[in-house]
């Protein structure tokens, strides 16, 4: 058989997107395509000698800082929100010099925040949630103690959508004179185009850093993480010495760094525009109560009212809908506490995939 | 201004493969960009998803393990280097389960081992070379202590394209009682390909892991890295539990991941086959030895015999001819001990980029 025959019938057992409503990422914008076709050969490991695309980083940067109110915004386009999430870690560790320190999430936060712990050598303590699934703030400030370098709140949760008291967070942060990090690797791209937009990031003083995803609801090419520091001092402790590239130093976790995902996040934003992305989101959150509604009929509780395009539905029998699903070439997730099964809307999750779904969903529940 | 024309005049700042003379990475081969667009939207951080994705990378680390003498490797395909290379190391730490640890790495090792070091909370130990930079093995064992948990060893040095005697290391580890990772990422597609290639790979008992990355001499799309284990065991010091994803576990670096690499990686390596793979190899070997010839007839003196397609040339004013290489367009890179110029002579450095190469170095020469 013919290589690409091959590659093609390995492709062909992938589930596609129009039957995923677990997962964050998504089909990429048309346009995003066709930039990351022009930056394929790209490594901005080497910025000296990819001049361009490394000019074409920082006017990303530049730009995610303008929508997330902070011109002055340090950071780059990374792998995802793993390594987002690892590096703001890393850099507050260095910052602050000691090996044995700890740092408060909430108990809510992305797994990555567990690998970062257990990379950098650091405690991760979990704080528990109020009834709407938001950090309990009384929680976090009691198990802050001398050893704590910072804390962590959610916008946009992995498993609800839903955002923790972030401006609280921060106040906190600032009085403990500790770092805050916030993971909107997900929310970074929704809700500074909802309709009444929570403050969830630079616009508050204590905010050291954030994770936001392209790759998520920027509908960029897979990969494209966003770092963003509040100024560019939190790179410095980051930074490692590379004798024999055209830079200095690195203050990346990854060397080899692919620009796919700078060339068709800029090309996304820039071509959508504020406006375009509202339109987006507009669009998600209309399927995200078309499917609320839709579900609710089937006899299902929503765990809380969506706050963006995530919504998830109580069930005793959450892992075994997930399963008749998975049978059916359908793959949706579910969450533990409570049990619940949960359905991201991106924007390939049109009316008529919802439609499918739903017909789907009836089909299941009348053999369980 | 469209938003792909002014794409276009960030990556025209570029400068083009055809002038660089300083990267490991290359032009990827045409049947690698043909394989990474039909896998452009795929997230291999979400096997349950992906599952044809995931099932080629199976296959792709399969015949990595062929290639590298280990039916068994087990592994998975990475961000690049850097990657491969703190997760060999974080495996070996998470083992030992202890954090006060050190590990023994050659001072001509990658700086991504510095950059493990303090990721991971582990002090890096550098043994020195002998008199054609290879790694002392006196110095190593001098350096072992009962805290070391590993040894490391480099088949193609980042500077010089050397190979530290794997062969002694492999037994010195074996008589510890520790493990060995072989940072094979440019040698490992190299090596097996020469005439007489030298015993680097898993074939030696004592190699715990092994870094190889298709996106450099393996003509893949970036990112393409490569770690890998001589058996699963050691992924499992890596887990991290995933709970709302379709795999329970999760034992890479990075969570998104793209599968471009993979599919560009195992298209190239399938399409030429070991034939190819060689011919490749002996073209840019035949390369090398132009450029050396041509290098030495303008008076300089090469540091070490080339082992595989990089040279370097001894210069005081190393610095300065680098930078007149730069206002002229070209990227070539140069070393600190001993002073010198380095070239790597990818399959991009065609015959007749040598000789355009050649004609502006004696330009440059005679301008110094």
């Amino acid at each position: 058989m013919d290589v690409i025959d091959e590659l093609k019938s390995f492709r062909e057992r992938d589930v596609p997107y129009t039957r995923v409503l677990s997962s964050m990422c998504t089909i990429p914008h048309p346009i995003a395509v066709e930039a990351h076709k022009m930056f394929i050969n790209v490594n901005l490991g080497d910025p000296g000698i990819f001049r361009g695309s490394f000019e074409l980083e920082k006017k990303l940067i530049e730009m995610l800082g303008r929508i997330l109110h902070n011109q002055k915004a340090s950071g780059y386009i990374c792998s995802g929100g793993t390594e987002a999430n690892i590096q703001a870690i890393r850099s507050f560790r260095n910052k602050n010099k000691s090996k044995k320190v700890n740092i408060v999430v909430p108990k809510t936060a992305h797994f990555s925040f567990d690998k970062a712990g257990e990379i950098l050598c650091i405690e991760v303590k979990k704080a528990g949630v109020d009834e709407n699934y938001r950090v309990d703030l009384g929680e976090v400030e009691s198990l802050v103690d001398d050893r704590t370098i910072a804390l962590v709140g959610v916008a946009g949760t992995t498993e609800l959508g839903q955002i923790d008291p972030i401006v609280e967070l921060s106040k906190l942060a600032e009085e403990k004179g500790i770092d805050l990090h916030v993971d909107a690797a997900f929310g970074g791209l929704v809700i500074p185009f909802l309709d009444n937009p929570y403050p969830f990031d630079f616009v508050n003083r204590g905010v050291s850093s954030l994770t936001v995803d392209p790759h998520k609801m920027g509908m960029a090419t897979i990969p494209a993480g966003g770092i963003l520091f509040r100024d560019e001092s939190y790179l410095k402790f980051l930074e490692i010495e590379t004798p024999y590239l055209t830079s200095k130093t690195q203050f990346t976790l990854t060397g080899t760094r692919p620009a796919t995902g700078v060339a068709s996040a800029y090309a996304v934003l820039k071509q959508l525009g504020f406006d375009g992305m509202r339109k987006i989101v507009k669009e998600c959150m209309k399927n995200t109560k078309i499917v609320l509604e839709e579900v609710q009929a089937l006899g299902f509780e929503q765990v809380i009212e969506p706050v963006m395009n995530i919504v998830a539905f109580k069930s005793d029998k959450a892992e075994k809908i997930r399963d008749k699903f998975y049978e059916k070439g359908w793959v949706i997730s579910t969450i533990r506490e409570p049990k619940a099964i949960r359905l991201v809307v991106m924007p390939h999750v049109t009316e008529e995939v919802i439609k499918e779904f739903i017909s789907t969903f009836k089909k299941i529940l009348s053999d369980l």
